[in-house]
C-alpha cells in the first residue's frame, strides 16, 4: 500500500534590531518587540542575564526593573532577573539548563510569554535551548552583548549546549522571536573578546562578499583600535550576510550536508576542545580560517596574493593564525589530541559525507568532500612558521 | 533605525506507512524508507524498543537483527537494540532521555543516521525528544505499535517528556523522517489499551468528520470486539484526519493559541496527573471528550440527541465517561486536586488566552475563550449520574 505523504511548511519571521542602551527607559525597541504580538497584555517576561555582563554593568538589573516599571502597560517581569555564568561554563554543565527550566516553570511562563537573554553567544545558546524545549518553545528574545554574538550567532536559528566533550552536541533549530544587538555593551568587552568577535566578520566576507573584505582591510587599524562607528557598520554588514544566507540557502535547518557559514569551523570546534576553551570561539575561528585558507592555497585552489591578504588581515585585526595545539600529535590522526580528528567530528555533527568549505578567491567559496592529510599537515607547518616569524609579507613561493 | 526583518520558510516531508510485520525480512517498508534518502550507504540506524513490546513479542530483537542482516546493503545496525520502559515511566524520569543521548553518542550517530523507535506513544515521544536534540536532530523513524499511537500521536510533529508533574512540559516540534504503523503489534494489546486507543478516533470524528462518526457508530460492536479489518480502516481514517489538519491548519508548530486537535484534552491531561496515570492517555481522553461534549450540551451549543449519541458511542466502545477524580474538590478551583485547575494549566501550555474547543454538532467544532465554572460542575455531576446509572438512553431533559 502506498504511504500517505505528509508535507508541512512552517514560516518563521523575526526582526533584528541594532540599538544602544536597550534598557534605557526612552528606548522603545523592547517595548515594540513585545507590542507587535497579539495576545494578552501586559506580556510576561523572564530576563536571564550573563554574569559577565552584570560584572561590567552592575546597574543592568535595576535598569531592567525600571524599564519594566516604565513600560508596565505592555511588559510584566515574571520573576526576578536570573543570572547565569557566562562563556562556555553555562554550556558545559547540563545543570544550568535544568535550572532554567525550573525558573521558567516556577514563573508560570506560557508559550506566549517571553524569555529575554542578555549576554554573549554562549548564554544565548544555553538559554535558547532551555526556552525552546520548555512547553515546546517559549518566545525567545536574544539581547546580544558581544561583538561575536552580534555579528554571527545571535542572528541565526540555532541553540545548544555541549555534551560528551563535544561542542553543541545537544540543541535545536529554533528561530528567535526577536534579536536585539545592543552596541552599548561593546565598550566593556575585553580586547581578546573584541578581536575574537571580528573573526566571524572576516569569515562572512571571505565566503560571500569581496567588497566587505576590502572594507575590513581598509579599516583594520580602526577596528583593532576599537573604533565604534566602524565596528557598528561591520557588525551590521556581517549580520546581514548571515541573515541573507540563512533565508536564501533553501536549507535553514541544515537537513543536507553543507554548512556554508561554517568556513574554518571544523578546526575551530576541535581547537576549543583541545585548548579546554583557553581559546574562545572567535579566536579559534580565526585560527580555523587561517588553516583552511592556507590549505586552499597549498592545494592550489587559492592564489598566493589572496592567501597573503587574508593572513595579513587576520594579523592586523590582532587575531592569532596559529595555536600550538594544531601541531600536537599531528602525525597520528587517530589520536583524539590530533586536530585532524576534528574533521571526522565535524562530519558526524553535520551528518552524511564530509563537506568542508574552501576558497578559490576572496568572496568565492566552494565545497570539497575530501581533505588531503599531507597538505593539511603542511598547512599547519606553514602557519607555525608564519606565527613564529610573522612572514606573510615575504614570499612563500617555495611552499607551492 | 528600522530592524532587518528575517523571514525563513522550512519545508518538511515525511511518509506514513501502514503495514503488518515491519521486521519480516520480506517487508520492504523500512528498507524503502532508508533507501529514498540520498547519502552514504549503508545507513547507520539505532533501534530503541519499548519494553512492553518486547514482553509480548520476545522475538522482536532477533527479528530486527535478522532484518538488518538481510538488508545489509542499505541498513547497518549502529548498536545493540536499546530497550526502554514503556508507558509514562519513560517520560516521567529525565534519566531515560539522558541515557538515550549517551547511547546515540556512543553509537556515533550523525544527523543523517537514523533512530528507529518501536513502541507506544510514550516511547515515541521520549525517544523523539532525545533524537530531536542530539546533534540538533537525528532522523527519527516512528514504528507505532499501539492503536493510540497509530491513529493519533505518531503521525504528528511533536515529542516530549513530563516534568514538574506536568504532561509534556519539555519537548520540541520535530517532524519525523517517517512513520510506520504496524498492525501486527495490535493483537497483543491489552483490552484497556485497545479501547483507550479508540478515543482519539472518536475525537477526530467529532471535530472534523460526521461521516466517520457514523461509521464508528455502525461498527462500535465490531471495534469493541477487536475486529482487525474494521480497526485498520478506523486507524487509517483517523490518521488521515490528523495529518490533513496538521498540513492545512497554517500553524503546524502551534505558534497561535488554538489547538483544534486537542478536543477534550484539557481535562484529559489533568486527569492523567490526578490519577497518577492510573488512567492511560486514551482513557483520559475518553473522559475528557465526554466532559466537553456534556458541557457543550448543557451550555446549549449542542443538541440533546447529538449529546446522547456521543455518550452512547463512547460507552459502546468500552470507554469510561467519568472518573471519580472529576468530582474531587470540585467546588475549590484553586486547589491543585480540582480538575478545573486543568483549564489554567492547559492555557499555560498552549500560551496566550484560554482556548477550548466545543461542539455545536457532530463534526462541527468551534473555539470558546471562557468556560463557565457552574456549567462545568453540572457537567461533571451529569456524567457521574450517567456513569452510575448508565442513563444516556433515557431523557436528560430536566438538565437543560
Amino acid at each position: 500500500m502506498e504511504p500517505i505523504r505528509q508535507a508541512i511548511t512552517v514560516a518563521f519571521r523575526f526582526p533584528v534590531y541594532f540599538t544602544t542602551r536597550v534598557f534605557a527607559a526612552s528606548n522603545l525597541v523592547l517595548r515594540d518587540v513585545v507590542s507587535r504580538a497579539r495576545g494578552l497584555t501586559p506580556s510576561r517576561i523572564l530576563f536571564v542575564l550573563d554574569e559577565g555582563v552584570l560584572r561590567h554593568h552592575p546597574t543592568v538589573i535595576t535598569d531592567i526593573d525600571e524599564y519594566c516599571r516604565q513600560h508596565a502597560d505592555v511588559l510584566q517581569r515574571a520573576a526576578p532577573v536570573f543570572v547565569v555564568p557566562g562563556g562556555e561554563t553555562v554550556k558545559n554543565d547540563p545543570r544550568h539548563v535544568a535550572d532554567l527550566h525550573r525558573v521558567i516553570h516556577d514563573a508560570a511562563l506560557c508559550r506566549h510569554s517571553y524569555v529575554a537573554a542578555i549576554g554573549g553567544g554562549a548564554v544565548l545558546d544555553a538559554v535558547g535551548y532551555a526556552a525552546a524545549t520548555a512547553h515546546r518553545g517559549i518566545r525567545m528574545i536574544r539581547v546580544a552583548t558581544t561583538l561575536l554574538a552580534q555579528d554571527d550567532s545571535a542572528v541565526g536559528v540555532k541553540n545548544g549546549i555541549n555534551a560528551f566533550g563535544k561542542k553543541n552536541y545537544l540543541g535545536t533549530f529554533a528561530p528567535p522571536f526577536a534579536v536585539i544587538n545592543d552596541f552599548g555593551f561593546l565598550p566593556t568587552l575585553s580586547d581578546r573578546d573584541w578581536r575574537g568577535g571580528l573573526s566571524e566578520a572576516v569569515k562572512a566576507a571571505l565566503i560571500k562578499d569581496r567588497g566587505f573584505f576590502d572594507l575590513l582591510e581598509r579599516q583594520a587599524a580602526a577596528l583593532a583600535a576599537r573604533d565604534m562607528d566602524i565596528a557598528e557598520d561591520v557588525i551590521k554588514r556581517s549580520a546581514e550576510i548571515h541573515l541573507a544566507h540563512i533565508a536564501t540557502s533553501g536549507d535553514p535547518f541544515e537537513m543536507g550536508s553543507s554548512r556554508p557559514l561554517d568556513f574554518g569551523h571544523w578546526a575551530a570546534h576541535k581547537l576549543e576542545q583541545l585548548t579546554a576553551h583557553r581559546l574562545g570561539h572567535g579566536e579559534a575561528v580565526g585560527v580555523g580560517i587561517a588553516l583552511d585558507t592556507t590549505y586552499s592555497y597549498l592545494a592550489r585552489f587559492l592564489g598566493e596574493a589572496d592567501w597573503r591578504r587574508i593572513i595579513t588581515l587576520l594579523q592586523a585585526l590582532g587575531l592569532a593564525v596559529y595555536a600550538p595545539e594544531l601541531s600536537h600529535r599531528l602525525e597520528a590522526d587517530a589520536d583524539p589530541a590530533c586536530v585532524l580528528r576534528g574533521l571526522d567530528e565535524f562530519r558526524e555533527h553535520l551528518g552524511g559525507r564530509l563537506t568542508v568549505m574552501l576558497l578559490r578567491g576572496i568572496g568565492a567559496a566552494f565545497d570539497v568532500h575530501e581533505i588531503r592529510r599531507d597538505v593539511m599537515i603542511r598547512s599547519v607547518e606553514l602557519l607555525k612558521r608564519v606565527h613564529e616569524y610573522e612572514i606573510p609579507a615575504q614570499s612563500q613561493g617555495s611552499h607551492r
